[in-house]
């Protein structure tokens, strides 16, 4: 089955996800946040093949969220250095850590979030950088951007006047 | 080529992807935050195959994502309503819109977040909830759980003591 090109969409996160590429790429990043940069430390970490590893690191090398970098002439190795870009993906592995913890028997918890300084454990929520108001799906909304088809907009305009009553927050 | 099953892993972050599913689920729960609940809606929105759509909607009410209600009784239709386990992916899919946003062309904008009652722009930040301090790679680490293995442990202790200097900020 091939695959769908996100890219088409207008939808930010929908290109977020075809530029960051597949689950593999997000574990990759994942352990680049916590200072891996090798081929063999990522292949040793996350038990990959070999093949699905070197194609995912060009896809994020290609993508700019990876600088190659040689770090050792003879033979020649390269090490995979977060950049700007890359870097800047910190708060989506940090979510969907907290998410899935959170969703997990306590129990069954091997990883947590922890402050570096103090080994407190950390709760990860989203704010507006301005407010520091915790941004909801009842305070928040979409708005468009300079580059809003007139589809996009009429689908914004309809998702504004829809009412967020539908969403249950019991389970 | 099979996929791996992610649920083998101990980290959080890997069982969290594998529970809801993949790029498809990410854009079923974007719309579903927006009000949208019922088939048509989703495949309207997404212009997915309906086999997939139908796929990824059983997905998530298996993993707790969705609650299926009745809300037609005659022909019998369905609509898919966020549990809380659902609902409490949003900070998931603000930060990779987000993250998207700031990483195209600004004149490729096509969606940004906004204050529903303000209109203002939102900027997300992921914050801890009891210091409201940015959570940074450099501040944050991992920490082991009550289900971790000895290996984990040894993992997370290698981590903590790594430097994070091979981390790039600059490109």
């Amino acid at each position: 089955m091939s695959r769908t090109n996100f890219l088409s969409f207008e939808c930010p996160a929908a290109r977020a996800l075809e530029s960051v590429g597949d689950r593999w790429s997000i574990l990759i990043l994942r352990d680049a946040f916590q200072g891996f940069a090798r081929f063999d430390e990522f292949q040793q970490n996350l038990g990959v093949a070999p093949n699905i590893l070197s194609q995912r690191l060009k896809h994020l090398t290609r993508e700019g969220l990876f600088e190659r970098r040689l770090y050792c002439r003879r033979p020649p190795r390269h090490e995979y250095v977060l950049t700007a870009k890359g870097l800047d993906f910190y708060p989506v592995a940090i979510t969907l850590i907290a998410w899935g913890n959170r969703h997990l028997p306590p129990k069954e918890v091997a990883m947590r979030l922890g402050d570096r300084a103090t080994g407190e454990e950390r709760q990860a929520v989203v704010v507006d950088a301005h407010t520091r108001e915790l941004i909801t799906p009842e305070n928040t909304t979409l708005l468009p951007g300079p580059a809003a088809t007139e589809n996009t907009r009429q689908h914004i305009a309809r998702v504004r006047a829809m009412k967020t009553s539908r969403i249950s927050h019991g389970k």
